[in-house]
C-alpha cells in the first residue's frame, strides 16, 4: 500500500467509455483507457436483427456499459502501476437523458429474452429524437396550463428528455411501459450496478426530468393532462428520492470488484452528467466563473446564488452542478460542427493543398490566414444557426445566415466570420445571465476546441469582454467523476469531504489566459450590435423567413 | 463580284477587338477574328513608364483600336474567302463610357509626344473609377437643384460616365482639359477614323452623357453649379450634333481602305455600344421583348413607346437602342462573376475531382447536381449583391447575403441559390418595368451564359414567369454592328433601309424555348416574396447593416 491515493472516473460518452486514474492529492492524471461500445449507437437495426428501426431512433446496449468497466479499469491500474488497495473510489458520468426501462431487480428489459426484439425495451440515448410529437404536445399543454417550471427550461422541454421519451413508449409500445417496473437514467443505472443501490442523482432529475429540489416533479394533474395513463408516472415508474451530487451512493459490490479488479466497498458516488462534472474539473465551484465546454457544440454552465428566470436556459437546477448552488445550463447547438461543415463543404482545393504541403490541417491554415485580420476587416457578419439556436431563442427551426459577402470575400474571411458568430452567440448567453442576476466575471473553457484554435479563444475574449482561462484536463468528464469519487470517499479515506476541497487540490488551469484587447473589443461591440439586430429580426418573429423556408423545404421533401 | 453581299461588324471590348463577317441576306456568320490589345487595360503604369498610376485608373491606348482593324478585317476576308467589293459596310460598337481628349484634328492627346506622359491624356475606359468624388458631388448638386433628368438615370450618374470623367481631368490635370479641343467617346472616335466624319451617336450621348433628344444636355447653369469652369463644357468640349443609330456617318476613307483591304466609300454607320447593338442582334426591334445580355454581369434592355420613370434604370434614352423607341437599360452587377467566385472560393476538392474525372468543368457538375432539386428544396435564399446592386436600387455599397444554411447544406445547394438570387434580381427589374408601363412579355437572352447553363435559363423562366428565347449569335456585339452597317449601306447597295428589315432577315433565334413550369413558378412565387422582403429590408434603409459593415471595413483598411 502506497501513501498516494487514487480515484477513478469513468465517462460514458456516445460511442465509447473512458476511464481515468487520478492522484487524489495532486490531480495528476496517471492513466487513461478508452473502450468503444461494441454495438455503438444503434440507429439502423437492433443487434442480431435486420428489421429497420423507426426514424430518429438512437439506442444503446447496456451490456456495453458493463464491458467498459471490465476493460478500462484493469487497464488503468496496469498502466498506472497502481495497486487496487490505493484506489479509494470510482465515480461515473453519463450522457443524458439516456434512459432505460428496468425490471424490479434493475435488469434492463432489453437484456431479457422476452423483450430483446422490442426497440422500446432498449436504452434510448440523448440523441434519440423520435419523441418530438410528445415533446411538442407536452410543451403546448404546459403552456396552456401556465406551468411555472416551464420558464426554468427556456420555455421548452426537449424531445431528448425523460418524460417525452417515456410517453413515446407508452404511445408506441404500451406493453413495454406496462412491463417496466421503472425508468431510470443510464447515469443512475450504472451506479445501481456498481454499488447495488438505486440512488438517483439531482443533476439528471433536475435537468432532464423536470424535478425541482423545493417543488418536486410537476403535479400528477399535469401528467394526467398529458395522458390519463401518466397520472402516477412518478410514483409508479420513477422515484421521488433524489440525492445531491458528490454523495456516496454505496460501496463497490463484490461482484463489481471481481469484474474490475478493485476492492469491494470503495466509495461510489451518485451518478452525474458529462457536461456537469466538467465544471469542478475546470476549477469552478463558485458563482461568477462561467464554464464553456466547447466541442461540436458548446455547453455553458454557471453557478448562481439564487433561482432566476433567464431567457433560453436549458435548465436551472438547485444542486444540479455543485451542491448549494443553482446550476444554470445553456447551450449553443453548432460550434465545432460549424467549422467542420465549412471545411468539408466550402474550402477550395488550393487551401487543402497548401495546408498539406505545410504539414497543417485545413483548420490550422484557415486559422493562420484569418488571424492576420483585424475585427471587421472582412466585412461579414453571420448568424450561427446552422443547427438551430438552443440558447437563448430555443428554436430548432432557425437557420444560418451570412451577410456582407463580396467578390473579394475569401474562405478565411468566412471562416473567421463563423468563429465570430459563435462568439456573438456566446455573448448573448453571457449577457442574458449577467443581466438577470447571474454574474459572469470570467470564462473557463474546456473540451476539444480550446486546445486546437487559439484565434477562436482570443476572439471569444475580445467579443465577450471576459478573460478566458483553459481547464488543465482535456478529459473533463472522467476527471470530474474522479473528483466526485474522492468526495464520496471522504477525508477519512484519503479523499475530501467536499467538492470545494477536491477542486482546490485536484483541479488545475493551464497557464494561458486570453485577455480581451480593448481595441478589438470596441470594434466587436459595433459588429455585435449588428448581430443583435439580425438576431432579433430573424430570431424573434419580425421576419419568419427561416421557418417558412424550412417548412417549404420539408413540404417539398415530404411530397417526394 | 459575287451576288452575295457582306457586312462587317467590329466589337471593341475591354481586352480585345473582334470582327465578324456576315452574309447580309441570311445573317450567316461567315468568319470571325479577334485581336487582343497590345497594351490591354492600362491600370498599373503607362506604356514605357514605370511610374505607378493613381488608384482606380483604367486606361487604353487608342492605337490598339487601329491595330484591331488592321489585323482582323483582312483576316475575316481571307477566312471567309470574300472579296472586298462584296462588303457593303463596316459598323462598330464599343464599351462605354470609354472617352478620350482629342485635338482639333481628332488626334488623341496621348498620341502626341508632349502629352504622352500624362495619364489624363489617355483613353479612360468604362471601368476607370477614379472619378467617384466628382460623380458623388454631381449627384448631390443635381438632387439639390431638382434636376428632372436625374430620375431617368436611376437617380444617380455613375462615376463611369462622361461628365464625372471630364470633371476629374479638370480637377486633377487642368492643363489636359485646356489642351483638349474636345472630348469624344471611343465609339465616335473610331467612326471619325473610319469615315473621317465626327458624327456622335445618340446611344452614348443619351446613356453616358446625359443628352436627351428633346431637351438636349443639362443646362449650362447646372454645369456651372458643378464648377464655373464647366459652364460651357458642352459647347467647348463636346458637341450638340447627335445622330440616330443606323445612320450612315460617311464612307470609308481611302486611308482606312488601304489599312483594311476594304473598298473606300463603303458605308460606315454612326457608332454604338456593345450591349445596345445586341438588341437587334437578338431579333428585338419592338417593345415587349426584353433582351438580357448575360455574362459576368447582366445588361437588360427593353424598348418602350413612351418615356416613363422606372426606378433604378441605368438610363431611358429616345433612339438610344432602336430609332423611334425609348430604350430602357437596366443592369445586374454580379451574375457570371457570382458563380465564378463561388467555384473559385467555395467548392471543395471532391467536386473538382469528380468533375475532372467525368470530363466536366466544375460549373457543369454543380449544375447537374443542382438540377436534381425542386425549387425550395435546399431551403436557401440569397441576395445577389456580391458586387452591389445596379438595378433597381443603384447602390454599390450593398453586399451579398445567404440565408437558410444548415449543417446539411451542400455546395450544389448554394450554387442553385445563387443562380436563383440573380433570377429574383432579374424579376425585380422585369416587374419594375412592367409595373410602370413598359411591357415585358418575353425575354431573349444572349451573351456567354445562356449557352453554358440550361438550368439557369429554366430557373429564370420559372422565376420571371416569362418564356425565354436565346439569340442565334453568340457574338451579339459584332453581329449587331454588322446589321447596322447593312442599314447604313441601304437597300440600294444590297443592304437594308431600316434596322427592322435588317433584323427580319439577318437576326435569328435558337430553336430552344425555356417555358415557365407552373408548379415551379408557384413555389418560386413564395420564395420571391421572401426575397423582396429581404431586398427591401436591407436595400432600402430599414436595416443599413451592409453599408455600416462596409464603412467599418474601409475604415479599418485605411488605418492599416
Amino acid at each position: 500500500m502506497s501513501e498516494r491515493k487514487y480515484a477513478i472516473g469513468v465517462d460514458y460518452g456516445t460511442e465509447s467509455g473512458r476511464a481515468v486514474l487520478v492522484d487524489v492529492a495532486t490531480g495528476e492524471e496517471v492513466a487513461t483507457a478508452v473502450h468503444p461500445y461494441a454495438d455503438g449507437v444503434i440507429d439502423e437495426h437492433l443487434p442480431g436483427s435486420d428489421k429497420p428501426l423507426p426514424p430518429d431512433f438512437a439506442l444503446q446496449n447496456p451490456q456495453d456499459y458493463i464491458e467498459v468497466l471490465k476493460e478500462t479499469i484493469p487497464a488503468v491500474l496496469r498502466e498506472g502501476g497502481v495497486a487496487a488497495e490505493d484506489v479509494i473510489g470510482i465515480g461515473t458520468d453519463f450522457t443524458a437523458c439516456t434512459m432505460l426501462p428496468i425490471d424490479e431487480a434493475g435488469t434492463p428489459l432489453c437484456m431479457k429474452p422476452e423483450w430483446r426484439d422490442n426497440p422500446y425495451a432498449w436504452v434510448k440515448i440523448w440523441k434519440h429524437h423520435a419523441a418530438q410529437p410528445e415533446a411538442t404536445r407536452l410543451n403546448e399543454i404546459a403552456r396552456q396550463r401556465g406551468e411555472k417550471w416551464l420558464d426554468l427550461y427556456g420555455g421548452k422541454i426537449s424531445s431528448e428528455w425523460l418524460i417525452p421519451k417515456i410517453w413515446e413508449t407508452l404511445n408506441k409500445a404500451p406493453e413495454v411501459y406496462e412491463a417496466a417496473d421503472r425508468y431510470i437514467e443510464g447515469a443512475d443505472w450504472i451506479v445501481l450496478q456498481l454499488a447495488g443501490e438505486e440512488k438517483r442523482n439531482s443533476c439528471t432529475a433536475g435537468y432532464k426530468a423536470i424535478w425541482n429540489k423545493r417543488k418536486g416533479y410537476p403535479s400528477d394533474d399535469f401528467f394526467a393532462a398529458l395522458d390519463p395513463r401518466l397520472r402516477n408516472v412518478v410514483d409508479k415508474k420513477l422515484s421521488r428520492d433524489i440525492y445531491p451530487l458528490g454523495q456516496r451512493a454505496g460501496g463497490l459490490t463484490k461482484e463489481m470488484a471481481r469484474l474490475t479488479g478493485l476492492k469491494p466497498g470503495i466509495a461510489v458516488p451518485v451518478g452525474n452528467v458529462d457536461a456537469h462534472v466538467a465544471v469542478p474539473a475546470s476549477t469552478v465551484v463558485e458563482p461568477g466563473r462561467l464554464v464553456a465546454i466547447m466541442g461540436t457544440s458548446t455547453c455553458i454552465m454557471v453557478l448562481g446564488e439564487e433561482e432566476h428566470v433567464v431567457e433560453g436556459m436549458c435548465g436551472v437546477v438547485e444542486d444540479g452542478i455543485i451542491p448549494g448552488f443553482f446550476g444554470y445550463e445553456a447551450g449553443q447547438s453548432c460550434v465545432g460542427d460549424h467549422f467542420a461543415w465549412f471545411v468539408d463543404n466550402c474550402v477550395p482545393p488550393a487551401y487543402h493543398e497548401e495546408a498539406a504541403s505545410r504539414g497543417l490541417n485545413t483548420h490550422q491554415l484557415l486559422e493562420e490566414k484569418a488571424a492576420l485580420q483585424k475585427p471587421g476587416e472582412h466585412g461579414l457578419v453571420a448568424l450561427d444557426w446552422w443547427n438551430g439556436n438552443r440558447s437563448i431563442l430555443v428554436d430548432v427551426d432557425l437557420t444560418g445566415m451570412l451577410l456582407g459577402a463580396t467578390l473579394l470575400t475569401k474562405p478565411e474571411d468566412i471562416y473567421r466570420a463563423l468563429i465570430e458568430a459563435t462568439a456573438y452567440g456566446a455573448r448573448v448567453i453571457v449577457e442574458a445571465l449577467d443581466g438577470h442576476g447571474v454574474a459572469v466575471n470570467e470564462i473557463v473553457a474546456c473540451g476539444g476546441l480550446p486546445g486546437r484554435n487559439k484565434l477562436l479563444m482570443q476572439i471569444y475574449a475580445d467579443v465577450t469582454g471576459r478573460e478566458i482561462k483553459v481547464a488543465g484536463t482535456d478529459q473533463s468528464g472522467a476527471f470530474g467523476s474522479a473528483m466526485f469519487a474522492a468526495v464520496a470517499a471522504g477525508d477519512a479515506a484519503g479523499g475530501y469531504d467536499t467538492i470545494f476541497e477536491a477542486a482546490r487540490h485536484m483541479a488545475h488551469l493551464q497557464d494561458v489566459i486570453y485577455k480581451p484587447m480593448p481595441a478589438h473589443k470596441a470594434l466587436y461591440d459595433q459588429i455585435y450590435a449588428e448581430y443583435i439586430t439580425l438576431h432579433d429580426t430573424f430570431g424573434r418573429g419580425a421576419n419568419g423567413v427561416m421557418k417558412r423556408l424550412k417548412a417549404l423545404r420539408q413540404q417539398i421533401l415530404a411530397n417526394g
